[in-house]
């Protein structure tokens, strides 16, 4: 196979041994050799909060629930002494940042009251409030809205593995339907390529509505393995991550990217929640991306 | 958009009605009018047993779990007196006829024993068992496996949806790790893109194994349209299907393709499990395929 790179597709990517070891991959894995992937299995998983967005102070997401986690504990009083609605109407800092971070538990309160929250609402009713969200709310830092604040070597990233004949997915541990409302616009992935935290829904007399019912678990940590091979039947060949619930995606992958936010200036510079996968990418050999040296530009 | 058809890509579908309102239909929703479809939404989704391969006497999957389940029961003494295992052993036709014509108690029966007989064991394992079957077990009336009994001119329908920009999937009640053995090689679909019946897995130290639990719950009736959403996103344009069990995916859908089985020679003629459906269809207008006087081939 005859594949000629065009030399503006990574344009993002400093040249160096990061961007280099994307391309050495790629181009083995479609030449016949040691390398070789077949294009059947040409699958690649990106983790979203992180690797394809800004997820500081917060993900997205968190945001889009704390919001209207906070109206609805104003609105039902019952709701105000249990988590996760006491937390956002206390402003619980400790509580945020597990959440953040992924604490099992915090994780839990948040999903029983994400499948509560909507149950019986219509796929529509749910995606007017998550398009209302994103044209109104702006992340603090850039004061910009969260989907501007798109990597672009990430797009572009995606860009030269579709020429290469991979199918791309997102994969989050966020919700699903969520990410499905902004994807194809802002990354440019059918809504059947976004992986992620999702609800069950129920199909009655022409009219589809959620239930209070989680489909599979979290897709955080092996829950992401698991989402995957559910929804391809394979497991990534190629796969990217930037946090600790990233570790058994990237285990699973044969070629691994690491995103290490190192960028205060442009971005953000932290290791919290990424110390364990940032271990091992450093043990294992996984290609480590330095956003504030291997990347010239941070955003679309 | 100018798309010039190839005159031999529907070949094996006879001139008249209803090939022409396929073509019509596919024409009218990729220019801008009334039945536009912005591409994005081109999401095709085709039954499995009786639409796109033969289902009688038997489905394959069905063939294949009794296969499997026989033997289990034979090992395990006290599954004996249980169902599906005593119908199964016993040759019980009322059974078989009900799991056939999908029968709650039946088909939940099955569901469970499939839940089982998996658990605990890899993808790898299960489709090793599935390949075996696939190569060795031939279908009574033609005394061949049942990937050869794909109809040739759905695999050209196929082809022409995907012209059209169509992403296309199959829907299945079957098993989705079943289907998707074969799907690439046999239909030209890509894992991702069958849906189906499914328990679910556990990722732990590398490796994914089965585990006793359906992941959704079974893709027949409202069941497919439920799955179909989770997996796309999306409800589909364009549906075909054959039996009861697709009423709802078709109704669900802008494009509406029976199959009728009126070909006793060339495959089977026979309407049970499809009464309510085709009356449906001749109600409502839908594209109703006569596989005797619309298909001058039946199978690939």
């Amino acid at each position: 196979m005859a594949l000629i790179l065009n030399k503006d597709m990574l344009k993002s990517w400093n040249d160096g041994p990061v961007k280099q070891s994307i391309l050495d991959f790629l181009k083995s894995s479609i030449e016949q050799g040691p390398n070789y992937v077949k294009p059947a299995d040409r699958i690649a998983t990106f983790d979203n909060d992180g690797t394809l967005w800004v997820e500081r102070p917060m993900p997205a997401f968190l945001d889009f629930l704390f919001r209207v986690f906070a109206t609805t504990a104003q609105k039902n009083p019952s709701l105000v002494s249990a988590q996760p609605y006491k937390a956002i109407l206390e402003r619980d800092e400790t509580f945020f940042q597990k959440a953040i971070e992924q604490d099992h538990k915090a994780i839990m309160a948040l999903e029983g009251a994400f499948a509560r929250e909507w149950s019986g609402k219509t796929p529509d009713e749910f995606e007017a409030e998550v398009k209302e969200f994103f044209a109104t709310v702006k992340q603090e830092k850039f004061a910009a809205n969260f989907t501007k604040l798109v990597y672009k070597p990430i797009l572009e990233l995606f860009d030269v593995l579709k020429k290469y004949e991979y199918r791309v997915f997102v994969c989050s541990g966020g919700g699903r339907d969520f990410m499905r409302v902004i994807s194809e616009e802002t990354w440019g992935i059918f809504k059947e390529n976004v992986i992620g935290t999702a609800s069950q829904y129920e199909y009655n007399k022409g009219t589809l509505t959620r239930v209070d019912k989680a489909l599979g678990g979290i897709a955080l940590g092996p829950g992401k393995v698991e989402h995957i091979f559910a929804q391809t039947g394979r497991l990534p060949v190629f796969a990217a991550g930037n946090g600790d619930v990233d570790i058994e995606m990237l285990e699973s992958a044969k070629f691994r990217l690491f995103i290490h936010h190192d960028d205060e200036e442009r971005e953000y510079a932290y290791e919290n929640g990424a110390e364990k996968l940032f271990a091992i990418a450093q043990e294992k050999d996984y290609t480590i991306v330095s956003m504030k040296n291997d990347w010239n530009e941070i955003f679309r």
